[in-house]
């Protein structure tokens, strides 16, 4: 977990697991995707805001439906993600994001997002929504708001022969410090508030 | 497949298969999923909104990585929905639906629905999100629009003593029959232009 002083406790393997095949929680705390569902929990307890992770979407290949027990599925694969993580509704107005949080100290790789999310997010841009990315840079413990305008940007820019990731002095410049508070661990609302109410 | 006069061509099962444990395709085309889907598909390509199917959510409970090859999910659960299954934006506001079809003639039964769902879509509706639900009756091959409010009127008075299901002749008086066309085979944004455009 992390504490109010930002520090994060470090979560050590259980001997004999392969590192490799596991999520590295190596001097780390919660992840990203951790902070914001337990920030979006308290929005909703709070009525603040209802927003939810959609699920990881999954192919389903092969069901067995063994007798007086729930349905196993015993095939599946991950599939890629056709819109973005996140998304509900704030102060009556349609919110939709992604969150990604990268080990690079001096920029964000865009690798990180697929060219169907920057559709989709420019689909609701376009339909007047407000959209926009969270990105956290593990090594400096810092979490952004970038507008999903300026990662349109970037995105389009790096077919034009531009950098293929974007500078982290473009997000510290341009992006938004995302306060941390220890319920609402990636408080996103804070900059909504200063930017669109 | 639905055809323009309203009939549907019947899909018989492959000889061998249990049809108990197989989705019942007889004397039916599409499912109402599949075809809200195919609507949905509609509107974005046609930019007319932005409206998804929330995945399925999923347990994963055991996945494989083979070699040179994507990773295998080997036991999994379905888990129950916390929220509706379809949200998005459409002319700027969010917009939030739950879809389900009975075989039932004369009602439709709230077992279709979980309490966390309404919860949830009473928490739309207080943030001032377009909420709804979709119900297809089979045997009438008929598909309504009921407003959110009135569902949660049925939904609250079966715990005053109240019905357990909602009379097809409620729906019928106080629902939207939804039109039918080719192309968006459950044309819904015709109803909410009605009721909030």
């Amino acid at each position: 977990m992390n504490y109010p002083n930002g520090k994060r406790s470090s979560i050590s393997l259980p001997t004999g697991i392969k590192k490799k095949k596991q999520p590295d929680f190596s001097n780390r705390g919660m992840t990203l995707e951790e902070d914001i569902s337990a920030t979006n929990d308290y929005y909703r307890t709070h009525d603040i805001a209802v927003i939810h992770k959609k699920p990881t979407p999954v192919q389903i290949v092969k069901v067995d439906y063994p007798k007086r027990s729930a349905a196993v599925i015993k095939e599946g694969y991950f599939k890629q993600a056709s819109t973005t993580d996140f998304n509900g509704i704030y102060k009556g107005q349609y919110v939709d994001f992604e969150a990604k949080e990268t080990k690079n100290k001096t920029s964000f790789p865009l690798s990180n997002i697929h060219q169907h999310q920057i559709d989709h997010m420019k689909a609701i841009h376009h339909h007047g929504g407000i959209c926009f990315m969270i990105m956290r840079f593990t090594p400096h413990d810092e979490t952004y708001f970038i507008s999903a305008k300026k990662l349109f940007h970037w995105w389009d820019e790096q077919y034009n022969g531009g950098r293929k990731s974007i500078p982290y002095s473009f997000i510290k410049r341009n992006g938004y410090l995302i306060p941390f508070h220890y319920q609402a661990r990636v408080d996103y609302i804070k900059i909504l508030d200063k930017l669109f109410f």
